[in-house]
C-alpha cells in the first residue's frame, strides 16, 4: 500500500523535528528562511498538502468532537470522557479520542490527525512535555482553521480557547476545613513539587485552611514529593518517615495512591484511624470507595467536567460564525465525600 | 453549518433502525424490498453515498488503527489500549479510539465513523447489546471492503477476523489450585450467572481444579451474581450472607470488586485474612495492590492483550494482498500474583 507523506515522515526525511516542519509549512518567522524554503520545497515534490481534507471539507459538518488527552490509565480522565460521551450523544455528536501519552510530538501528530476532516472541533488536556516546551503552535494552528477548542484539567494561557478547570485550591481547602472541624490540629500534608500545578494550588488550599483557624503552619509538615502519578519506593520510605516522625492526628494527600500508602503506614504504627489519626484525600475514585477503612475524599466530579467541556464546545459548533468570539474559564466545583477515614464534625 | 446526512439520520427521518438503513443499503435480504426500495431512495435523493471516502481512498494508507471498546471507566480495558498505544507508535502507526457505551447502535456509527478514510482496520471487543442481538454485519461490512479487524476479549463466533483471548478457565484454575496447595478445602467461589462468558469459564476453572485435587463441588459454595461490572446493595448482601453462612478457608472471586467486599465482610466476621480464610480474585488492578490486606490475583495481562492485539493486525495491514485469508485465534496467559491474604504453599 501506498503511504500517505505525513509531517513526521517529511521531519523524519529531512532530519528536523517535527515542530519545525509544521511551523515551516505555516511559514513561521520562528524558522530559518533557508530551513523553511526546502521543507516547503520537499513538500511540494511530494505534492504534501497540510490539512487538505480538512479545507476542502470546511463547510461540510463531521459532528464529531476529536477529544487529545495524556493517558488514559488514569482514572480521573477516564471520568471526563464518560461526561463527553453523555453530552455528546445527547447532542448528536460522535467522539474520538486520541492519546498523547504526555509526548509533544504524539500531540502534534494527533491533531493534524484529526483535524484532516476528522473532526469539528478538540477537547483537550496538554501534555507534560508540551507545557516543558512551551510550543502550542499545533492549538493555534487548528484555532485558525476555524476549529474551536476547549481545554480541561492541564491548561495553558495565551492560546484562544475556551477553559475548564478544577477549583483545586478550594478542593483542598474543603478537606482540610472538615479535618479542623471534626478536632484536628496537627495536620500534614503529602503534596507535590509546587512546579506540578495541581500540586502547588492544592498546597495553597491547605494552608489557606490553617490560615482560617488561625492554626500555623509548619514546613515539617508538608512533604512534597518529586512525582505526583506514581508511587515509587522512594516516595512510600518517605511517606513512612514523615508520618512515623511527626505527631500528626490528620493527614491530607492530594492524591489517593499516597493516602493508601499513608493508612498501610498508620495501620503498621499500631494506630487507629481516625480516632488517632484522621486521613484525607484529593480524588474520589475506587481506592477511596473501597479502601478498608474507605476514605472521606473531595471528589473532582470529572463526568461533570467533561460535559461541561462538550457543551462549551458544542455550543460554539452550533452558534452562527459571526458572532463575537469570546472565551470562558468554567471552575468545577468539588464536593467532599465523607466517609470512615474522618471523624463526625460536632456542630455547635 | 450543513449537516451530513449518515445512517443516523436517515434511520431517523424515515423512522427505521440504523440497522435497518445499513442493511438496506447493502442491498440485504433480511430487508423487505419495500423497505429497502425506499431507504436506497431516500439515501440517492440526498446523495448519501455509504463510506464513500473509504471507497476514493482505497489505495491511501492512513497508517492509523482504530479502537472500539464498550467502556473506558474500567482498568482492563484502559490497560489494552496502553499496550495497542505502545506496540502502533513502535510501528509508526496512529491510534484512534471510540466507545459504544455497550450500545449496538454505537457500535455501528462508530464503525461507520472510521471506515470513513480515518483507519486502515480495527481492533474491537463487541458491546453487550451487540452480543445480545447476535447482529455483526457491521463487522463483515468493513471486512468486507478489505479492513481487516481482531477482536479480543468479548469476541464473536463466524466473523473472519483474528482474535486474542484471555484464559478465563485456566487463570481461574491457577488461583484456586494455589489455594487448595497452600492447605484451603473449602473454598467459595463468588461469580456471576452462566450467560455471562467469563463468569462461566472461570467457573470452570474453578471446578477443573477442585476435581484435579478429588475435593467434591458443592453448589452451596457457588454464589452466582447478575452483574459482573457493578456492585450492588443487594450483590453485597448476597456477598454477607454466603460468607457467613458457610464456614468456608478460602474464597474466590471472579473480580476485584467483589473480592474487596468479601474482604470487608471477613474482617467485620473477626476472622483473619489468610489465617483462616484466603482470599484470590481475578483480574490484578489498583484494588487487590493497595487493598489491605493486599489481595492475591491473577493478572490478565492487558498491555500484552493489547499489543498482541496491535502487532496481528499491523502484520495484515502489511502483508501482501494477495496472501491467502488466514484467522488465527491467541490465547493470553494469565499469571498469579501472589501477596498478602494468601498463605504460602509448603513445597514437599
Amino acid at each position: 500500500m501506498k503511504r500517505k507523506l505525513t509531517l513526521k515522515s517529511i521531519a523524519k526525511e529531512l532530519g528536523v523535528s517535527i515542530s519545525t516542519v509544521s511551523k515551516a509549512l505555516r511559514d513561521s518567522p520562528e524558522i530559518s528562511e533557508e530551513t523553511r524554503e526546502k521543507i516547503k520545497a520537499f513538500a511540494k515534490l511530494y505534492n504534501y498538502k497540510p490539512n487538505n481534507i480538512a479545507l476542502s471539507l470546511k463547510n461540510r459538518k463531521t459532528n464529531t468532537i476529536g477529544v487529545i488527552i495524556p493517558q488514559i490509565v488514569h482514572h480521573f480522565f477516564t471520568t471526563v470522557i464518560y461526561g463527553i460521551e453523555q453530552e455528546a450523544r445527547e447532542n448528536n455528536y460522535n467522539v474520538i479520542i486520541c492519546l498523547s501519552n504526555n509526548a509533544f510530538d504524539k500531540e502534534v501528530l494527533n491533531m493534524e490527525l484529526l483535524a484532516n476532516g476528522s473532526t469539528d472541533g478538540f477537547i483537550l488536556s496538554v501534555s507534560k512535555e508540551t507545557m516543558m516546551k512551551e510550543d502550542y503552535h499545533h492549538l493555534n494552528e487548528v484555532i485558525d482553521q476555524g476549529m474551536p477548542v476547549v481545554m480541561f484539567d492541564r491548561v495553558v494561557e495565551g492560546i484562544q480557547c475556551d477553559r475548564v478547570l478544577i477549583d483545586d485550591k478550594a478542593g483542598a481547602k474543603k478537606g482540610v476545613t472538615h479535618m479542623i472541624r471534626s478536632g484536628c490540629r496537627k495536620i500534614g500534608i503529602i503534596t507535590s513539587e509546587d512546579y506540578v500545578s495541581v500540586g502547588r494550588l492544592r498546597t495553597e488550599g491547605y494552608l489557606d485552611a490553617l490560615d482560617d483557624f488561625g492554626i500555623k503552619a509548619d514546613d515539617k509538615l508538608i512533604l512534597k514529593l518529586d512525582n505526583i502519578d506514581d508511587l515509587s519506593d522512594k516516595s512510600k520510605k518517605r511517606i513512612e518517615d514523615f508520618i512515623t516522625n511527626n505527631d500528626l492526628d490528620g493527614v491530607f494527600t492530594v492524591n489517593e495512591l499516597f493516602a493508601v500508602h499513608a493508612s498501610r503506614v498508620i495501620n503498621a504504627l499500631g494506630k487507629k484511624i481516625p480516632d488517632d489519626i484522621s486521613l484525607v484525600c484529593f480524588t474520589d475514585g475506587q481506592l477511596s470507595e473501597h479502601a478498608v477503612p474507605s476514605l472521606t475524599a473531595v471528589s473532582q466530579h470529572g463526568e461533570e467536567m467533561g460535559r461541561k467541556a462538550a457543551s462549551i464546545l458544542i455550543n460554539k459548533l452550533e452558534s452562527p460564525e459571526d458572532e463575537e468570539e469570546e472565551y470562558s474559564t468554567t471552575y468545577i466545583d468539588t464536593s467532599l465525600v465523607e466517609r470512615e477515614s474522618t471523624k463526625e464534625v460536632t456542630r455547635r
